[in-house]
């Protein structure tokens, strides 16, 4: 079950303006599942994004970064799910380019104003006719208030929807932002099997926009890993109607950046809380290193290590596996004299061991919990780092051993 | 159960002249258990070894570095069970070096003549006292053919004991080279939890006895992965007697080395084949890259993906989980267009997709087999890397939740 996480609450979920959602049941995979989203933008929205950077990158991936690339304003954005079209070679790509022309056709708009999204399983042919069945379906269920909805409709193997909404007032108009995302398995930095959505209307120029949704992707997406694979069709996209009225500049861009990156960063944790089997949370913060490289190097090695995420899952204070990880992080020059490791609120360890101070019971104590998190102090700069992932649990091989069946 | 593994046959494993090994069951963490070994080299053989790279390395690596290079001549190695020594600050290396101090005394040696190595759980005080009771018993079991009962005495996790003999004539004269290991879990390159002791009676002298451990090591310990932890506490040592009258030198070198790698690479694959939950036994191989670290990169970002390996637990074939694992290895300029992939002999991909020739059957087929083959074809260059690795169970999280209980 998710780790303290609720589904969200549809009233709660704020219409963007310029922004219309449509949801179909296009039998991908399975019948009676909704698969197939619509997002439609009114003329004018600016869209960026940023994608995954795996060399097998998915067909939609290649599709849409040259529709971006083409610059005709995107108009609308198609999201499957039931099936990856990754690893489909020459036969992928056309049959990606398919789909956004019908829509496209459809909907009155070139198909280089279309963007295309999959997930699913990799490896198999993208059913185009399924798809373009259901485009008819999605285009007459769009409307504005349908973030609830649209939400489940992009979800694999997620237990639980992922939505969220923030508003702020900015010279005393209302700016609302509302993102949605999914993924839950094959969660790693330079994204996951990861898909985020996310909307505003503010006014926001091509290219601020591309740098706000990077700043957002790289203190969110970009900070949590379940399993430290990296998918092939990743991508996280930030799209600006304007409808608010409030155009962002210079010398209002904190805040706007600010509420995206909550935002992107809620959507982020919820995808870690609802990781493949997990059943604890757990934030990993590094403290005092000499740069970011290094203070994420050692975060991750932690994250990764299936060993501290088994200990996690059994609530077993095996502390020494962390201090192991530590140590092959991989940074040459690392005193492991000189470091502190802290369990929430409890010194583990320094001086290059066990605590004096500390108490097997107060290890034990933390590890019960659901929420926890790990501290690590370098005391070797003024860098620090935070990463969140989940533990490693018989459910996790369960749900992967049998993905396919 | 390992995967294709029998524990050896004690009459196959044969003594080494001038190498005598003695076990006791010093009640270390538990009672009624081989825990301890005293492997004693007669005057003048020579010793190298290599050891982990963790920076959080053991108290006892650092020490048998420490004696090692002080060069008085290394006559007794000291093994423990049940305790790592890891993570222990100062008082570790104060408990390490009392073990051999109290050793060195009841054989008449000096304190630097004896190398420590300890195993198991990290972070916990070393039971010096349990361990010097336990001398004594060791001492009056020393004996040459007692090779199947150290290998016994120096597992943790391990389900079966791993050890095996090699002969090989050189200029009418026989050389023996008798090696054991253990290991199963923390397995990683730049070694695991990962001890391996190799002798042979060849006479061969110290920095040609360096390289040929280090040859040896790159071989086959450093090409394994169960799941990417590398150890604080890995060694491989190798001894020469020279009691068989054979002078290793430039002539007759690479003999040696073959042999000494042949059962280095066996230590080292029975480890895999003993991982800890392994169902399968898993051979990558990757071909034709621009050199040998993008191979391994892409061997390690393979062997190392939960998911990958959790499909393979499953018998799934899931390929596009291994495509996307060779996208994510970081290999930048990598062409997927061009490569291949294979599964034992099937062609599962190329042109950056499913084979037109691929059938399901077929993948299904070779996935049934506890042993397969990965086979990846770059066509970059003329290198090619072998490694070995194993699936990811739902014992393997059984194992690790409740390694300490």
């Amino acid at each position: 079950m998710p780790v303290n996480l609720s589904a969200p609450v549809a009233a709660q979920l704020l219409p963007v303006a310029g922004i219309s959602l449509g949801i179909a049941e296009a039998g991908i995979k399975r019948a009676d599942r909704k698969d197939l989203l619509i997002i439609k933008l009114e003329e004018g929205a600016t869209v960026a994004g940023v994608f995954t950077t795996n060399r097998f990158c998915a067909a939609p991936v290649i599709v849409a970064k040259e529709h971006l690339a083409a610059g005709n304003g995107i108009r609308a954005l198609l999201v499957n799910t039931g099936n990856a079209n990754a690893g489909t070679g020459e036969q992928g790509l056309a049959a990606a380019r398919t789909t956004c022309t019908e829509l496209a056709k459809l909907l009155g708009f070139r198909p280089d104003q279309v963007l295309p999204y999959s997930t699913g399983v990799i490896m198999e042919p993208l059913p185009v006719e399924k798809i373009v069945a259901g485009l008819p379906q999605a285009i007459a269920n769009l409307k504005a208030d349908n973030w609830f909805d649209a939400s489940q409709a992009i979800m694999t193997t997620d237990i639980v929807a992922k939505a969220v909404s923030r508003q702020v007032q900015i010279g005393g108009k209302t700016i609302t932002v509302t993102g949605m995302s999914k993924g839950s398995g094959m969660i790693h930095p330079n994204m996951a099997t990861m898909l985020g959505y996310i909307a505003t209307d503010a006014a926001i120029a091509q290219p601020l926009l591309q740098q706000i949704v990077s700043e957002a992707a790289n203190r969110s997406f970009n900070c949590i890993t379940v399993d430290g694979d990296t998918s092939t069709n990743d991508a996280l996209m930030l799209f600006a109607t304007g409808k608010s009225g409030v155009s962002v500049n210079e010398s209002n861009r904190a805040v706007v950046q600010a509420v995206i990156t909550e935002v992107a960063t809620l959507l982020a944790q919820a995808i870690v809380r609802d990781g493949e089997g997990a059943t604890k949370f757990i934030t990993i913060q590094i403290e005092g290193g000499k740069d970011e490289a290094e203070c994420k190097k050692i975060g991750y090695a932690i994250a990764h290590s299936p060993l501290v995420k088994t200990a996690f899952f059994a609530s077993d204070p095996n502390l020494g596996r962390i201090l192991a990880a530590i140590g092959y992080a991989g940074v040459g020059d690392l005193n492991v004299e000189t470091l502190k490791l802290y369990l929430d609120d409890v010194l583990v360890a320094e001086n290059g061991g066990r605590a004096a101070s500390y108490q097997e019971e107060d290890g034990a104590r933390v590890m019960q919990q659901s929420d926890i998190t790990i501290r690590v102090v370098l005391n070797r700069g003024a860098v620090n780092a935070t990463l969140w992932t989940c533990d490693f649990s018989y459910d996790y091989v369960k749900i992967n051993a049998s993905y396919r069946s």
